[in-house]
Order: structure tokens, then C-alpha cells, then sequence
């Protein structure tokens, strides 16, 4: 609490922009000293303005302030780049007379001056790479103030406004301001399924026919209407496009350079061919994924119904908990193991922008997040129900382990009297959409928290005693650690513990919720109230999530997007695969005993199981196609007004040109006023004999019988009587 | 052969740019007059000049031809829309300057000059509708030579190159030139399944799985392909978005006049959920259109096999022929009947723009289209082969019609003897893609050519007889009919041909192309020389529908577009069809007997086929994906080229941006050269407080101690020493 008023006493943030983290560690003391000349050199080249401070043992913070003129007029190159590809529609105003709009623009527009490279006008400053990798850091400060006050006000409200909304971009930039907009999106069409899957639930059960496709096509709506909140979004936030202004990696290792024809200029080139032969890695990638996490998921599996069914010896109870460590253990260290080679393969891609290779990384996390979250269901579901019967025989393999504890008679029950556990499924899907969302929401928010506390206790008590040490010792440095200015000792307390934070990846908090969309998509036939619980869970997710960007990390750089991304496909395969399934689950559980199979395996047929998939698939795609063609017709209303501003700049310089034309006019006779000579048969006949004579070409000829319009009018009419007489002549001689 | 030598030796057409055929048969004469008049000086106003001749006995010609100033200026206007809308990259050179680029371009722009409303720079006449009713056709004239010329090459090569499409697009705009390109891209690919396809016949014939993968990876290909090559000519041709210039339908009818909020105009409105409950239509539609034609094809079909594999009475050879006839007289009616149908529909859903009309329309023409062509082959294999036994004891009905004539013992083979034709689908098959492909070029090319040719005689033919009759009358008009200027007599003669000429429909041809690739995607499998049909069919086609649109229509209206349009989604739609349809195929007819049912019906099993289909169909939907991502990576020349100069654009106009500011720059003192007073530890601190005294605003007090670069460093460098000997001692303590 002191700190934030105090912060707010010494004026916000002492009008810092952004801190550069400092980390002379590891190089040696005259190389750091002239490595920090050029820092400042650099900056100060730029147009920016520097205070430095001590940061911890082996670092210095140094605070940037961008001059007035020179924000400007970076805000103002900023904005033509933008104009030229077509981002913005109107040219923008003269540098003298630009604002940066919000503080995301100023931010990003700043943190463009230290970081583009020098021939686009930056100080070419690269974090963490390069020569510059004494430069752990680069971050802006977070305005404590606001953040609280918003955190109390949403906690007391059901729904953010848009001009909530418009403050999250407008203070953390579009990319945390569509993840928001996306949250707040989902939790509001939650409303919908969470009523009518708690009605279904209450009145019909699980598995109902009505539950499943309403669910499906809530899914098929859902996503079209995100894709077009992204339309109006990005519309209203003036970002449509911006996936056009590529930045190009840094990492990106050129095979070539080549003079580009167009342009003349020399480039760097990765042939697109070579890098498809090396996408194909991620054929082998899926196999090992699926195969070292499904032989895992699988092995615990069959341990714990061999140790729930089966088993019936000693320690039963507390046998029962070792899947559960196994699965708590093994996989999270597999999948660590898969996430870094799925990285080493994206790097080995060289994907030559940021964007591609931040999709094709998600497109591989995926696969990884898509087995670890629903293979368990789906092998309750597909193998264990229907095939139990003749696999649970080969858990024979366990009694082996277990004979030398126990004798062998009662130690395990016998394979006949085996019988599927009913409601096995069901508690499997209530576990993963309610339980193990609560404890990612304590692992992801609560946990890193109390653990950032208790680190910063520690190194304070480490400190003191250190301190105590040093005491006795006669040479103690005169400019000792935090021998800062009285009055901004609490505040540069706050940047430090700040600069220590971990930097976000909105990209995160995205996966946690698609894969949360897939459990409702793939399974909640089985337990209708999954909505419920999700709507429930969202409400404080959407709280949380903003509590831990404020308090867990660093404040995230604004990045400009225009939709979130891969995420957005995946929504739709989810959703796609989810007509599989639940067709699938509701064909093998739905119904009494008389009119369906139950979950009774005998009773399933295959040929009938695989017509209800056939038909649910494609009944999914054709409603999709129609309500795609249906929302493509609706166009959002920001779209709209865009779409009219743009018109507008179009007609108003159409006009200037036609007014332009018509200024012109005067000078050229007007050819209606004309007046014809007089016009007979026989002086239209010599005009012809004339110029037939006059010029040899028949074109001319052709032009000149008839000289103006009215001339033309004239032979015409001519025709038209002689015509409409002759035919009137006819009828009367009929 | 005389026409076209004599059109030359009176130079090209005569300058004319269009014909206007104006009829005023069926209005009085004083209103044709007064509307004529109008006609010339609507026409005159917008700088056109114009001709009147005689047209038949109930019509006038008005040839028209602008002004070389004037058009200049309607070019001008047209690309500084397509600048405005990003059609173009560069801003167009003035007025002056200008020429159309093309005759394409030219005749487009005339059009327009002609057509386009008052208030956008035309002169608002709309042929065949509203007051303009009277306005019969607007067309340009016929090349002939070139057209001529054009055919005999063509007809020594086998590839058109990218200049002759070019040359093609030029002369009659980019529509046409788009089809054309489609169908030589077509004809281009179908060489490797032509080839392939005879090999594994040869080797494998028919069935075969190797054909079956092979053929559907091509479809694939080809219809991705196929996208990337309309990206890369729209941007040859400078068409790229062509379709954000939507043209409003003239039969629009709004249903309020609503103040739209961005522009401030009145537009009208027709409300897009009212559209759609409108559109629901299609799926009734669709159902008469499903059961409509699909109880002739089946009704017709079971009087075949009744009469083929049943009947065994007097005139069997015959009455064979009979389900023939019965289906070529039906299904074409009731298809017209559909077709009119589907037109009315159509104009109920009262669409605002062209292009959407044409979108919709198409879908239900394919519909219908769907029906008639793949109907039969559908019928055969999916329910004659597999249900025929089933079905064929219900065929009885016909014996009763039968019975009147024939003793009933010999009449009829027994049910029980029936056995199902093994080669009746591959036969079907081959009149599909053979006979119906010889025959359609009939009658779309030979046919209509005779047609018109003795039509033209009859005309000739009854003329004289009239003229004869006529020559007793006394009261001949001077103005007789065809009293031409002799030098003309040959011109007007072809002229008044032309205008009697149907208007070409470019869908219609692509339509059949599409239908083409569907037999291709969805059946080759049962008979792989259908692509070797396709692509001898395909060199003729080619060149019989530039032979068709130069004789037998009117010279089409340039129009500009980006893509063959909603064929694009159908051909995509008939290659995911055809990964179902194949597979089902192969699964129910490949193999020897010990290895697959092979037409067997009691060896299909219901849950191999469907399985078979399912992974089919995935697999399918995979590759697809997978070939999109890998296309989507090459970028197509043309473009590549357009990006480039798009890029340098930008780069130039940023440049010129930076320069400006660069020159505004000597008046800022420079922060680098800044030599700050001499540094000292007391100094500074005596800053400190002189300048605690002066600020109250903490934040300027904090920015006040290190001024310039130089004394932050200077403080840094303090750190940085202190800090690094503070290790050393500690070190050097332990």
C-alpha cells in the first residue's frame, strides 16, 4: 500500500518511459564501462534521455525519457508507415502537431527508437542479443495507481465494458487488449450453454441429443463471431492489416543474398522449398509426441484401473495415489522435453518473420497440449469402454510386480468378475473441467505470487546479513548497494523487484483457454454442466489473468495484432473434432438400455457408429458453411463506419478531381449548344460526295455523314417514319 | 472470307467503339422520336459521338465513338478509382498524359461513359431497362482478322503462352481472359493424369488404388494451384481487389432509405436477416430440385434395366431406346423448369450488388447441374449395384404395363435369374466422359452455327419474297429497307448480324468445365482413361469456344475480375466429394474376389465401407491442408513483383519523410557534442540540492541529476567500479 502512494506522491513513474536492465556481470570492467558509454551515447543519439541508477550487485538500471520533438516526430514516421500499408486510412498531420494517442502508442513508438535498427531511425538496441546482450532488459513500468483501482472496479462487476476494453489496449497495447476482448468474449457466450446445459442436466441427464447439437452449433457460432469481433476490433483499434508490416527475426540465418529484381535491393533468402523439407520434421515430431506421451498416459492408466478393479491386497489406499504421482510426474517432464524440441525445430525452420515463426511454434505446442489434455478422456471413452473386456486380461503383466508382496489368491481379483466402471467417464471429465482448472488457477496465479514474496524476503534477509558481515570489514565501498537519494529509495525499491519479473507471453493465457473451448467442444455431452463450471471459473480467470500481469511480471511491451492468431484456428478445429466426438460419445452412452448401447460395449455396432460420425461431421460442416456465408452478410458496425470513412476520403478527392475536369470545361465547346446547319437530303448528299473526295479514309468518311447530334436525330427520325409508315401500309394492305 | 477482307480494306470497323441497337417496333412514333433525340444527346454530353444507320425494319443503329480528350479523361477517372481503391499502386499520371492501356481497358471505359450514372461521370443509360427499355443491346464490334488470325495459330500449337491470354484479355477484358487461362492451367494439368491414367490402365485397369490416391493428390494440387495462378494473373492484369468496386444491380429494391451515419448520404437498405429468411428458400429448393429430378433419373432408369436385363418380349431393340428418349426429353425441361425456378428465387433474395447475385445464382445452378450430371453414375453405383436384388422384384409394376401386349409366360425373365450388369457402371461412366463430351460440343459449337447460318438464309430468303410483293405497292419509302451507302453495304450487313447475336454468358462455359472436373474427381477411379478423354476434348474445347464467342455471339462487354469467381468453391467442393466417392468405389469394386467384394453386394460390409470413407475422406482433408500451407509459402511471381514495387513505393515516400525532418534537424542543438562542466561528487550533490530547492515535481528533480549523457555515464562507470571491486574484496576476503 505505502508504495503505490508514494509512487503516486513522487508524480507517476517520475515520467520514466522505459528502464534498461544493466547486467555487467560477466564482462570485464573496462569493456563494461565502454559498452555503457555506447548505451548512453547511442540513446542520447536518438533523442532520448537518461538518469542512471545501481540496480542489484551486478547491474545498473538506466531510466529513458523520450524529448517531446523527437516522440513526435518518431510517432509521426510511425504513422505514415502505417498509412502506406494501408493500416490508416488518412495521411496523417505534420509532425509539429502529433500526440501519441494512448500510452501504448507512445510506448511502442518509443520502444521502436531504441530498438529498429539505425536506417529505419531506431538506436538499434537488441535486448539479450548480439553485442548488446549485456542488456537484460527493457521494460516499461507499471502504473500501480490505475491497475489497482481497475482490478477493484471489475471485481465488483459481471461484465467489462468496451471502454474497458479500449483502457486495457490503450495502457498494455492491442495484443493484451484482444486477449481480454477474446476472454471477455467466450465468458459472455458462456452464459447461453451454462443455463441450457444446467437445464439439460436437471431435466434430461447426461448424453441428451438436444444438449449435443445445441452445444455443437453454439461452438459453430461462437467461433464466426469471434472472427468477426476481430474484423470489428481491429477496425476500431486501427490495426486491420498489420500483419501486413512484417518485422523480420532476428534470428533469421540467410542461405543467400540475393538482388531482388523488383526493388534493386539485396536481401537475404531461405528457400521456401528447403524449409518445407525441414517442416516435414514435424511428421516424426507428432509420432514421438503421441507415442512418448501416450505410452505414458496409457501405462498409468492401466496401472490404476489394474489397482482399482483388480488389485485387492494390502495398501490398496494408498496404492491407489501412484498413477496419479506417476501421470504428475512423467508428464509434464515429457512434455518439457517436447516443448525444447519442438523449439531446437522451429529454430532449425528459420522462419524469416516474427509471425511465422511464433505460428508455426504454436502449431507445434499444440499437438504437444492436445494429447496431454484429452487423451486420457479419450481413451476412457474409445478404448476402455468398448474394449475393457479384452484388455484388461493383459494387466496380468501387474500381478508379476505384485506376487512377491502379497500371495496370490487374494491378492487380486479375478479378470471374469471384471465390469467397466460406469462412471468412470464422467468423473473424468468433471475432474478436468473443474478440478484441475482450479488448480491451474492456483499453480498459475497464487503459487508464483506467494513464491515472488517469499524470494524477495529471503534475499532481504540474506542482504542484512551480508551487511552485517561487511560491517567489520574497514574498506566498505562509499557508493554501497541502495545508497540511493531518500526520496526515491521506495521507488527505485519497486523497479527493482519490477525488473526481476518473468515477461508475459499473451500467447500463454490464450492456449490455457482454447484448450479449456476443447474440453466443451469434445466432451460435455457427458456432463452438461461444463459450461457452468467454465462460466464460473472464467469470471475470476479474467481477474486473475490481469491481476498476474500486473503483479507477476513485467509489463509487456505494446504489440500491435489484429486477430489472436493460430489460436484462432485451432478454436476451429476443436470445434470440428468436437462433432466427431460428441457424436461418437452420444451414440455409445446415450439412451436406456432398450434404445441404445449404453456404454455397453457389446451392444455397439460399428457400422452404426461410424454412420452417426458420417452425419454429425458433415451436418457440422454444411451448418458451419451457413452460418459463415450468414455472418460474412453482417458487417460490424466499426467495420462499417471504417468502411464509410474510407468511401468518404475517396468521394471527396473523386469530387476535386471531377471539379478539377470541370474548371477545364469552358474552353471546349459545348457540343449540345451546337447548332446544326440546315439539313436536306440532297446537301447531306453532297457533304458525302465532298468527302468522299476529301479524305480516303473510309473511317472518316463513315464519321463525317452525320455532323453532330442532331443531325444524327434527324436521319434517325427519318428512318423511324419511313418505317412505322411502311409498316402501317403493310397492315392496311393486309 | 470476302466480309473480312472487305471490314479491312475499310480500315478496322471504322473507328466505331460501340454499337447501340435502338428498337422502337413496339412504341409510338413520336415517343421513339422524342427518346431518340434524348438518346443522341445524353450521348453527345458525355462527349461521344455518334452515327445513325438503319438497322432491321424495326430498329436503328447508332454507332458511337468518343472523343479522344474526353475518353482521356474517363480513363483518367477510372484509375484514379482503382488508385483510391488500391487496385493500382501508383497514382495516375494526368489527364493529359494518359492513353488507355488496351483495348480492353478502352472499350471498358467507354462502357462506362455510356452506362454508369450521371452523378459518377456517365451518361446513365441503361439498355433493357427503365426508360432505356428501348435500348436492345450495347455491344462492340468484332475483330474479325485478328480473331481469324488468332484461330489458325492456335490451331498449330498445343499451348497457348502467357502472351496469347495476355493478347485474349486485351482484346476482350479479363473475365474471358481468366477463363481462358483456367482452361489452358486445365489442359495443362490434366497431361500428368492423361499420361499417368494410361499407364495404370495398361498395367492395372480399372480400380486401382495407386490411380485412385494419385488422381485425388492431382485434384488437390491442381484447384490449390489453380488459387495461387488467379493471385498471380490478377496481378498481371492489375485486377488485385477488384472486387471491393462493387457494382450496385440496377433491379435492387430497397425496402427504406435509411441516413447512413459515416458518409451523411442516403442510401438504401434491404436488411440482410430478411435476405436470409429469404435464402432459406434454397433449401426447399433444393429438395424439389433433389426430388424433382431425381424421380425422372431413377424412374427412367428402372425402365432400363426392367427393359435391358428383364424384359424379353417383342421389340426389345426397340423399346431400348425408350428410357433414352425419355430421359433427353425430360430432364432438360424440368431443368429449365428448376432454372426459372432458381432465377425467380434469386430475384426475390433481392441482392444489392452483381456480384452477389451472380454468387448465389450460381450456387443454385449448380445445384441443379450436380443433379443431372452425377445423378446417374450415383444411382448406379451406390444403389443398382449394391441394392439392385433388393430392388429389381419391385420392377414388377412395369410387367403390368407390359402384360396388354405380350402372353405373360415368354415376357419377362424371372427376378431370380437377374444378375447385376458388372460393366454398366464403367460403361456409364464412359458415355459421361466420352459420348456426352462429343455431343455437348455439338450442340454448343456446330449447331448453333448451322442454326444461325440458315436462319439467316430464311431471313434473306423472305426479304426478297417481300421485296417482290413490296414492288407492286407504290408508296415505297425512299428510305427503303438496307438503302445503304454502297461502301458501307458490307459493313452494315455484318453489323446488323452481330447485333441479332445472343450475348456470351463466360459462367456458362466455365460451368461445363467445372462439371467436367467433377466426372474427373468423382469417378475416374472406375475408368482411368477419362483424363486422356478430357485432354484431347479439352484442346478442341478450347479452341471451339474462342470460335464461339468470335461467330455466334455478340463481342462481349470487357469486364474485370480477379478470380473465376464461385466456380473456384465448387471445384474445391467436387474434389472433396470425389476423396469420398473414389474411396467408396475402390473399396466396393477393386480386388479380385479374394480380396474385396468386387461389385459383390453380399461382400460390401457397412462398417469396412464406411471406415474405408472416413479415412478417405480425413486423409483427404490432411493433404489438402498441408498443400495450401506449402502454396501458400511460394509466392507467385506476379506478385512478388507487385509487392516489390509497392515496397519501393514506400520506401521512397518514407525516405522522402526522413530527408524532411533531416533538413529540419541543424536548428536542435546537437545532445551528442554536448560538453557537459567538469563532474564532481560534491558538485553533483550541491545540484541535487539546489535543484530540490528550485522543483517541487519530483519527477523533474529526479531527471535533473545527470545532465547529458556523459554524466550518466560518468555516474554508471562509479558503479560499475565500486561494485566490481566490492566483489574482488570479497573475494579476496574468503
Amino acid at each position: 500500500m505505502a508504495t503505490a502512494t508514494e509512487a503516486n506522491a513522487l508524480g507517476y513513474n517520475l515520467k520514466v518511459d522505459y528502464v534498461i536492465h544493466y547486467s555487467f556481470g560477466d564482462s570485464d570492467q573496462a569493456q563494461a564501462i565502454a559498452q555503457l558509454e555506447k548505451l548512453l551515447r547511442t540513446l542520447a543519439n536518438v533523442g532520448l534521455q537518461s538518469e542512471v541508477r545501481q540496480g542489484d550487485e551486478a547491474s545498473l538500471l538506466v531510466f529513458v525519457r523520450a524529448s517531446k520533438r523527437r516522440l513526435n516526430r518518431a510517432v509521426y514516421r510511425s504513422r505514415v508507415r502505417d498509412w502506406l500499408y494501408g493500416i490508416r486510412n488518412a495521411e496523417p498531420e505534420p509532425a509539429s502537431s502529433i500526440e501519441p494517442q494512448n500510452e501504448a502508442e507512445r510506448l511502442r513508438v518509443i520502444n521502436h527508437m531504441i530498438t529498429l535498427p539505425s536506417e529505419e531511425g531506431g538506436a538499434g538496441i537488441t535486448p539479450n542479443h548480439g553485442e548488446w546482450k549485456n542488456i537484460t532488459g527493457l521494460l516499461p513500468l507499471h502504473d500501480e495507481e490505475t491497475n489497482k483501482k481497475w482490478l477493484h472496479e471489475w471485481s465488483q462487476k459481471t461484465f467489462l465494458s468496451e471502454e474497458d476494453l479500449d483502457q486495457i489496449r490503450d495502457k498494455f497495447g492491442e495484443s493484451v487488449g484482444f486477449y481480454f476482448s477474446f476472454l471477455q468474449c467466450y465468458f459472455r457466450f458462456l452464459i447461453f450453454p451454462a443455463v441450457f446445459g444446467f437445464s439439460c442436466w436437471f431435466l434430461l441427464g447426461g448424453y441428451s441429443i438436444v444438449y449435443t447439437l445445441v452445444n455443437s452449433l453454439w461452438g459453430i457460432v461462437f467461433v464466426e463471431y469471434w472472427k468477426r469481433k476481430e474484423v470489428d476490433l481491429s477496425c476500431r483499434w486501427q490495426t486491420k492489416g498489420i500483419s501486413a508490416v512484417r518485422t523480420n527475426r532476428r534470428e533469421f540465418k540467410p542461405e543467400k543474398e540475393v538482388r531482388d529484381e523488383g526493388t534493386g535491393e539485396m536481401r537475404g533468402v531461405f528457400p521456401a522449398t528447403k524449409r518445407m523439407q525441414r517442416q516435414l520434421l514435424q511428421i516424426p515430431f507428432a509420432l514421438v509426441s503421441a507415442i512418448g506421451l501416450g505410452v505414458i498416459i496409457a501405462t498409468c492408466f492401466a496401472i490404476e484401473i489394474f489397482i482399482a478393479e483388480l488389485y485387492d491386497g494390502p495398501l490398496k489406499s494408498y496404492l491407489i495415489f501412484i498413477p496419479t504421482i506417476l501421470v504428475s510426474a512423467l508428464v509434464p517432464t515429457m512434455s518439457a522435453v517436447l516443448m525444447s524440441i519442438a523449439t531446437k525445430l522451429n529454430d532449425y525452420e528459420n522462419h524469416e518473420t516474427n509471425d511465422a515463426y511464433d505460428t508455426a511454434l504454436t502449431r507445434k505446442v499444440f499437438v504437444i497440449n492436445f494429447i496431454t489434455s484429452y487423451l486420457p478422456i479419450l481413451l476412457t471413452a474409445f478404448v476402455y469402454v468398448p474394449f475393457a473386456s479384452h484388455i484388461v486380461p493383459y494387466l496380468d503383466i501387474f500381478r508379476l510386480t505384485v506376487r512377491p508382496f502379497v500371495s496370490k489368491e487374494h491378492a487380486t481379483a479375478d479378470c471374469s468378475s471384471f465390469k467397466i466402471d460406469p462412471h468412470r467417464l464422467r468423473n473424468q471429465v468433471i475432474y478436468f473441467t473443474v478440478t484441475a482448472q482450479i488448480v491451474g488457477f492456483a499453480m498459475e496465479t497464487i503459487v508464483p505470487y506467494i513464491k515472488q514474496h517469499a524470494l524477495r524476503e529471503y534475499k532481504e534477509y540474506n542482504k542484512k546479513r551480508n551487511g552485517k558481515s561487511d560491517k567489520d570489514s574497514p574498506e566498505r565501498s562509499p557508493i554501497m548497494a541502495y545508497d540511493d537519494p531518500v526520496e526515491e529509495k521506495e521507488f527505485l525499491k519497486r523497479i527493482r523487484n519490477e525488473v526481476e519479473l518473468p515477461v508475459y507471453e499473451v500467447t500463454d493465457d490464450l492456449r490455457e483457454m482454447c484448450i479449456q473451448f476443447g474440453y466443451l467442444a469434445l466432451f460435455s455431452p457427458t456432463w452438461p454442466l461444463v459450461p457452468l463450471s467454465f462460466f464460473i471459473n472464467n469470471w475470476i480467470e479474467l481477474r486473475s489473468d490481469f491481476f498476474k500481469i500486473c503483479k507477476e511480471f513485467q509489463r509487456p511491451t505494446p504489440l500491435r495484432c489484429d486477430t489472436i492468431g493460430p489460436w484462432l484456428d485451432t478454436l476451429g478445429f476443436l470445434s470440428w473434432v468436437g462433432s466427431i466426438t460428441s457424436a461418437a460419445l452420444l451414440y455409445m452412452f446415450s439412451g436406456d438400455s432398450q434404445t441404445g448401447p449404453n456404454g455397453q460395449p457389446t451392444d455397439i455396432k460399428g457400422w452404426a457408429l461410424l454412420l452417426v460420425i458420417f452425419f454429425s461431421e458433415h451436418l457440422y460442416l454444411i451448418i458451419r458453411y451457413a452460418v459463415q456465408t450468414a455472418m460474412n452478410r453482417l458487417e460490424p458496425p466499426n467495420a462499417r463506419k471504417e468502411r464509410g470513412e474510407r468511401y468518404l476520403m475517396r468521394k471527396r478527392y473523386l469530387e476535386s478531381t471531377l471539379q478539377a475536369e470541370a474548371n477545364e470545361e469552358p474552353a471546349e465547346k459545348d457540343p449540345v449548344s451546337e447548332t446544326p446547319s440546315e439539313l436536306t437530303r440532297t446537301a447531306l448528299e453532297e457533304d458525302a460526295r465532298r468527302n468522299s473526295g476529301h479524305s480516303a479514309d473510309p473511317a472518316e468518311r463513315f464519321w463525317m455523314r452525320q455532323r453532330g447530334w442532331s443531325e444524327s436525330a434527324k436521319v434517325g427520325t427519318g428512318i423511324i417514319l419511313a418505317q412505322t409508315s411502311k409498316g402501317d401500309n403493310a397492315k392496311k394492305q393486309q
